[in-house]
């Protein structure tokens, strides 16, 4: 069976977003810099449609977590428009051509109309939980993978839900003080480092996540 | 010029000791378990003059971390005896053979007079500050490296006043939802990973430290 993955960029004080998040900042003051390292390198810029950028441990890095899923699973919150009923004028972030190219299902409480944008993204709006998300999510991803893009909170209810199967944090050499914090509230996962990639701005390290419970 | 070090083990979750320590407990409930891929090494079983335990990556990490030290610096509740004047019966937690064998230097409120204990440890107690109790253990070690042993709040403490030149993570797969944090107000400390451990039990992560202020 695909597995259910997460990979994410984390501060040493575990905060995956800086606080006071808001449309003009989504990941919060300072949020930015646990980003800085990927934006960098080669493989994102190439995917983002542009030349230059830097090859290395943390291009290849960036070429492997796109490998392989066949859909995502965000968080309202990630997906933006801030919060309550839709303003269906709010399609993401991300512009026309969203850098998933893969069905994306948002968990929601607001129920909307799937979206279908450019170069192979559809939005696909949850509102029955987590576990109807996963389910819509693996049969959209068939054989490949299904990635829990974020943010914070939907990572920790799929963590902590024992549905998990792989986390790849990018460990970032900074502290931000303050934020959204990853490991709160998850239960106590059993992880276990099957991978180490160092580079001198980051340090990525994946985990295989024992399942404790089924979702 | 010798370096100030520091190595310790640390949570995902960012914590360096569970709650609720205790005479019974010194390292918090669950604390114990940031420590078992050090004690199931040969090489920290050697120190205590024990025979057996595993080698490997873990256990050269050990060697290393212990290697070039010519004294220490610990907080008081790492020595232990409790809050307040000293019951001079306290003479830590280690017996009569503290595994040290070096001049320790305890930051306290409280004086008392030197201790020489076997084996080579002495414990000096310093009532005026960390840059006291610093410029002495540099003095005390020559041109050997200057240790901060712990706990969280000496180790924040030399962090937050740029004292410190390396940090060396042992990043130990595990959440304990509450205790000591080691990344808690300790401003923004330039880091860079310079070099990366990998085992099956913890990923070790050696971090130099760029000085902001001299101590």
């Amino acid at each position: 069976m695909s597995s259910v993955t997460c990979q994410i960029s984390i501060s040493l004080d575990g905060f995956v977003a800086g606080p006071n998040q808001s449309i003009d900042n989504p990941i919060g003051e300072g949020g930015m810099r646990l980003h800085q390292w990927a934006v960098k390198t080669a493989s994102w810029r190439e995917q983002q449609g542009l030349e230059g950028g830097e090859r290395g441990a943390d291009s290849e890095v960036i070429d492997e977590v796109f490998e392989g899923v066949g859909a995502y699973i965000m968080g309202r919150k990630m997906f933006g428009g801030g919060e309550g009923p839709w303003d269906e004028t709010w399609t993401g972030w991300w512009g026309d051509d969203p850098p998933y190219h893969a069905p994306v299902f948002v968990l929601t409480h607001h129920a909307r109309e799937p979206l279908s944008m450019q170069g192979g993204t559809t939005f696909t709006f949850v509102t029955d939980g987590i576990e109807s998300a996963l389910e819509q999510a693996r049969t959209a991803a068939g054989d490949q993978d299904v990635a829990i893009a974020g943010g914070a909170s939907a990572v920790r209810q799929y963590l902590r839900a024992g549905a998990l199967d792989e986390l790849y944090l990018h460990i970032v050499p900074i502290t931000l003080g303050a934020g959204e914090r990853l490991f709160e509230d998850v239960g106590d996962p059993s992880l276990e480092p099957v991978k180490v990639i160092a580079s001198p701005a980051v340090t990525h390290v994946k985990y295989r996540v024992a399942r404790r419970l089924s979702p």
